[in-house]
């Protein structure tokens, strides 16, 4: 194997059996491709004996979303392994571990979380996550302060920036997010039902000023190692863990974008709830949301403030009162206008989120998809004056009525 | 030569005759070391038959303007010579030409401009320079564009980023300008005179807010490629000619600290006319200097302005109405908060002007230092309500005339 091919479910076996001190050499390994197949393989490999088990990701050098036209570097592979395993020793147990990666394969082998469910499912299903906020709120904290100029050294951060320079996958994000849905595109996709919404998407130019502006942050401010796609379906969940996986989006961009991709798929599934929650159970399901994003927000600044406090490395930035607050206060509102973007671009752009996608009820499904666009706008069109993170609740909460008023 | 070494001047002109194509065979060539000799060797080498002539400038491993105790890395050297060719074609005939670059000596040979003087120092004897505010817009235009997301494809712009990630050098910038002068440090350097001004700006916490935001700008805002240490002294010029060197500093910061720096360093010399001029005529020169200062900006803005709406790439920059104002007046406001900061550092902080320096009244001088303190701190505290160039030329002339009733 001296060069870069897609692994065969028998050669990933044949792998994982050179692995040092993992399977016994009288395991009797078995493989099952699992991937959604997108961007990668993912191939399931259990000793039947043990029941040991292990994760071997392969990049794969074009996106399938849009069929094999799409090439798509390898070296992802790279940045997802690094992130990985850096942020791991940074907010350890709430990442899956890493136990081998080969740059020449695009290959990452690393912890079988089989017991864990895509968290957006979960959410589907009416699972309850009652420590999500706590874990994710801490591995936010901790991922993105210390790998800010706060909490590294300067310098070492100007290097894990030139590591970190991901500029295929930030394309995906760019045209994606902050582009398409604000024009004709062909990788835009929408329901005919809702094309009104999508002409008056093309036509707002304040919320284009706004996104211009929420896309300029994107693509210039290196504040922090992002995970870069940390929405529901990056997370494998439990009642009693959670674990952020796929970080192949991984680059230095602006905190909020992170925040934000987390509240606004939280907010997908509000949406959602249209088809869900039952009715009468409806407003309350509704409501733990939103007491979920609150908070995740609570939670998260509570603990990068106490970061700052306890671990902060930039002189001027701890001894200036003020400073901390002015940068709080812009983390929010860039997490609100990140929000509203990501939120926007699941109704009308190339990829769509399940919590609205599969709503079978056509009605349902478009009432969805309106509120979640009302909510993503406001959020869009509000996130520069936002002082607390109740501008987004009351967003949401007013949308909802609003909306429900249109309906009746 | 296998290795690095500081090159001698017989070495120099052995190495000189070696280059491809420049001087003849018969070429009598002579060496002059004609460097500062704070961070660089700088090698004059001329043929005395015929005049021709060229510049070898080699980096050293250490800053000498602290001892030789404080390292420096060569890779400026190789980020020089990356920059001087990236702006030659940007914006050319404003830089020097470079024949040769060797990474391994860390060594740039390049065009002799002996013809030209450091703008700094035909300032202080009052050369005019007509042509430099449309010279010095056209590079900063021209350079800061097509290095940015708005001029260059966005992919092709991460791997500048990549290319130019500047730790070291960036460091000398974060601490002398956005740190010590805040603070008690051994950098800092001051004249007893006016030690109440910085035991004041120790102790103005508004003024560390502001600072704290844009160090912040400087640490994570990959705007555009920048000279990074654009004031007079990196200028070569005739009142014909103009010439940006020494770009060792360069790295993808925000655009405004470039554009702050040209200001500041003009208001320097505007607080230093206390001696380079006449009473009688102070007034003029610097109503010239304001002019001037007027003259670079407004020029800088058309010229950036007219580059996005011909050559923009990014479309939602370009078809949103209202952005290129928005961004335009942000760049406006970072220039005057970083030109304010650029003032203060050059007052109290290690590294001081000849405009100011070399006032030998101490009278004068002391006045000079107060009256430029007077106009970087204003700068710096109302940058983000900026809304004009006026706004910095209002503060010039308020602080001239402040001073002038406080010594009357």
């Amino acid at each position: 194997m001296s060069a870069y091919h897609p692994l065969t479910e028998q050669q990933a076996v044949e792998l994982a059996r050179t692995l040092p001190e993992f399977f016994s050499e009288e395991a009797k390994l078995v493989s099952r491709e699992i991937g959604d197949g997108n961007l990668n393989l993912v191939f399931h490999i259990q000793d039947t004996s043990s029941g040991k088990s292990l994760i071997m990701k392969q990049a794969l050098p074009y996106a399938k979303v849009v069929g094999e036209s799409w090439p798509l570097t390898l070296d992802r592979a790279r940045i997802e392994s690094e992130a990985l395993l850096l942020q791991n020793k940074l907010a350890p147990g709430l990442v899956p571990q890493v136990y081998h990666y080969d740059a020449e394969m695009a290959l990452t082998v690393m912890e079988d979380l089989s017991d864990h469910v895509i968290m957006r499912q979960g959410l589907m299903d009416g699972v309850r996550y009652p420590l999500f906020a706590d874990h994710i709120s801490t591995f936010m904290a901790q991922t993105l302060f210390f790998t800010s100029d706060l909490g590294l050294n300067q310098q070492e951060k100007k290097q894990r920036v030139q590591q970190f320079i991901n500029p295929e996958l930030c394309k995906i994000t760019e045209d994606l997010i902050f582009d398409d849905p604000y024009t004709v595109s062909d990788n835009n996709s929408f329901d005919e039902a809702i094309a009104d919404e999508a002409a008056a998407l093309r036509e707002d130019n304040r919320l284009h000023l706004e996104v211009a502006i929420l896309r300029h942050k994107f693509l210039t401010n290196a504040q922090a190692l992002l995970h870069g796609d940390l929405h529901t379906g990056s997370v494998f969940a439990t009642p009693e863990s959670t674990k952020v996986i796929d970080p192949e989006f991984a680059y230095y961009g602006p905190m909020g974008f992170d925040i934000g991709a987390v509240l606004a798929n939280l907010l997908l599934n509000y949406a959602g709830q249209e088809h869900w929650s039952a009715a009468d159970l409806r407003g309350e399901v509704r409501s733990e949301l939103l007491q979920m994003i609150r908070d995740i927000w609570t939670g998260f600044e509570a603990k990068f403030r106490k970061l700052w406090d306890e671990h902060g490395v930039d002189r001027l930035a701890n001894d200036t009162i003020g400073y901390q607050d002015f940068y709080m206060k812009q983390l929010l509102q860039d997490a609100i206008g990140f929000a509203g973007c990501k939120m926007v671009r699941r109704i009308v752009g190339l990829a769509h989120v399940a919590d609205i996608d599969r709503i079978p009820d056509a009605a349902a499904k478009e009432s969805a998809q309106r509120l979640a666009l009302r909510i993503g706008k406001e959020l869009i069109l509000t996130n520069r004056s936002a002082h607390s993170i109740e501008s987004l609740i009351d967003i949401a909460q007013g949308a909802t009525k609003a909306a429900s008023a249109v309906s009746t």
